[in-house]
């Protein structure tokens, strides 16, 4: 069966064309203009292809609750172009087909649980550390939605006793994704992630703030697993560093055998950066 | 329809008789000792009584995990002679009835979403606030169990800049237990809870520890409402507090209709403390 899969980001939108099994035949990637440039665009593309229904992983926020007058628009966003864009519509008029819709972070998480490395539990979560900080979480074997899909991007931290950084973030300055996203590493150093490679205090903190958030992420959700995901995570020296502060907070105090071995619980994700298209597939296949 | 209900706390048991409708027509408090005291007389009371099923909300740590081998145990709980007791099959055994088996905050959650102040939502939390402090999560219609139930009440947050008590929780010091229990009030100011209610700056501390923990579950779980339970929670005057300060720390990011609305949204408890044992009756009936 073909499977149209749409991952649209702030900065460019990815689509592709697979199959049930994660299999991506091909895929293009064009800038996020305005919705009515780049809608039209990624309509012609779709068309070209026999799909039986198309997965959308986007950024947001985005409402995904189907009983209400809103679903499936971007809402509230700061990019205001596509503030109130209906995406779900659109693509249901063009396409006809059925459409999968769920966040960017929940596509990526999809994906890991479907062929990566959370295949086969029925609950994990999946962190993007990147521009900015997204969790998404699978539970009791389905992609968890509450009242808004979770934001858990934005909890609040301690703050490091030796870190002065005022923060990043528009809403909250020290939330998660205030102190340790790809851009507050950067405003913090005043150098760009990739350049501070070799900077061990760097990875120190940013695996401080990363450790913390996860054992709060842990004592809330309880997954099976954790997978980090994002550019920023491709610096993987924090993977030991991030476990073993985890280790520490926790203090003991949760006895498992899933923490027993932090090594199989703390992961990276492990499609190569196609997580969130090929959830968008698995969002696609869910559809119908 | 008649069932059984018990609540096992650290301190003291409760033991109901009641049907499906959260009527309960009688109870007993027994006090905790050894499992071979206690466990004989709880066994002694419900044979009593034609209940078709027995509902059981238990302190922990527990195994809710029914593919484990210790599914239905107390298992690491530091009042040892509890430690690695099989309550389910012990009931199972004597009463020969199916068995409802989760946390105690749990049973209240569920006691709450069933007939109390999160009835009709199919998403909700409830926060216990006494001795300990435990949150029981609702999600897509069902209790949430990952890895081991979550232990949201230990939860890391950022100290208040003007407190610096060490925190009474043995395994995080400063955890939202170790500093907002009633223990860690007692502690903190010398006198016990109750004797404070005319200290505001008691409270207002107390709300800002509630509220952080209030925006992390709110940014993690996107839960439909916030029920507060709990012997410290009979300070009505926090929830204006807590409501106050869990709007200040949002900052404005989520917006939700939910949200719009703090008095409808972070609400006390409906029933009169009878939530966890109402619970346990739910529990009891979901069993058969
Ligand atoms: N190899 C890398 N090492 C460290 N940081 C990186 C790396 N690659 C990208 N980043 C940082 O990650 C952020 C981009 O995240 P990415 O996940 O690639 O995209 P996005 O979050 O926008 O989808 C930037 O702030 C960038 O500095
Ligand atoms: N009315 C009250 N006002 C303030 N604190 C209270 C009140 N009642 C009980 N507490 C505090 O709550 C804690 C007991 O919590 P409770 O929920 O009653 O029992 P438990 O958590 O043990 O089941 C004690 O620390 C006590 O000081
Ligand atoms: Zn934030
Ligand atoms: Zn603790």
């Amino acid at each position: 069966m073909l499977f149209g899969a749409l991952e649209a980001g702030g900065t460019k939108i990815v689509c592709a064309i697979g199959n049930e099994n994660g299999e991506i035949f091909e895929q293009i990637s064009i800038p996020t203009e305005t919705p009515e440039i780049t809608l039209t665009k990624i309509a012609a593309y779709f068309k070209k292809h026999p799909i039986e229904a198309l997965g959308i992983g986007s950024f947001g926020p985005i409402d995904l609750d189907k009983t209400s007058p809103t679903y499936g628009f971007i809402t509230t966003t700061p990019k205001l172009a596509w503030a109130n864009c209906n995406l779900v519509e659109y693509f249901k008029k063009e396409l006809c087909c059925p459409i999968g819709f769920d966040t960017d972070v929940n596509a990526s998480a999809l994906g890991e649980v479907t062929w990566g490395s959370a295949k086969g539990l029925n609950s994990s979560i999946y962190i993007t550390v990147g521009t900015g900080i997204g969790v998404g979480v699978y539970q009791n074997g389905s992609l968890a939605h509450g009242m808004l899909h979770p934001e858990a991007g934005h909890i609040l931290l301690a703050k490091h006793p030796e870190d002065s950084y005022k923060g990043k973030c528009p809403y909250h300055g020290t939330c998660l994704e205030g102190l340790a996203s790809g851009p507050a590493i950067e405003d913090r150093w005043g150098q760009k992630a990739i350049n501070l490679v070799s900077e061990m205090k760097v990875w120190q903190l940013e695996a401080y703030y990363l450790a913390q958030a996860i054992v709060n992420y842990i004592l809330i959700l309880s997954p099976k697993r954790i997978i980090l995901g994002g550019g920023v995570m491709h610096q993987t020296q924090l993977f030991p560093l991030i476990r073993k502060q985890v280790k520490e907070l926790l203090g003991g105090y949760i006895q498992t055998k899933e923490l027993d071995d932090l090594d199989t619980y703390i992961v990276p994700a492990g499609l190569n950066d196609n997580q969130g298209i090929m959830g968008c597939l698995e969002l696609a296949r869910l559809s119908i």
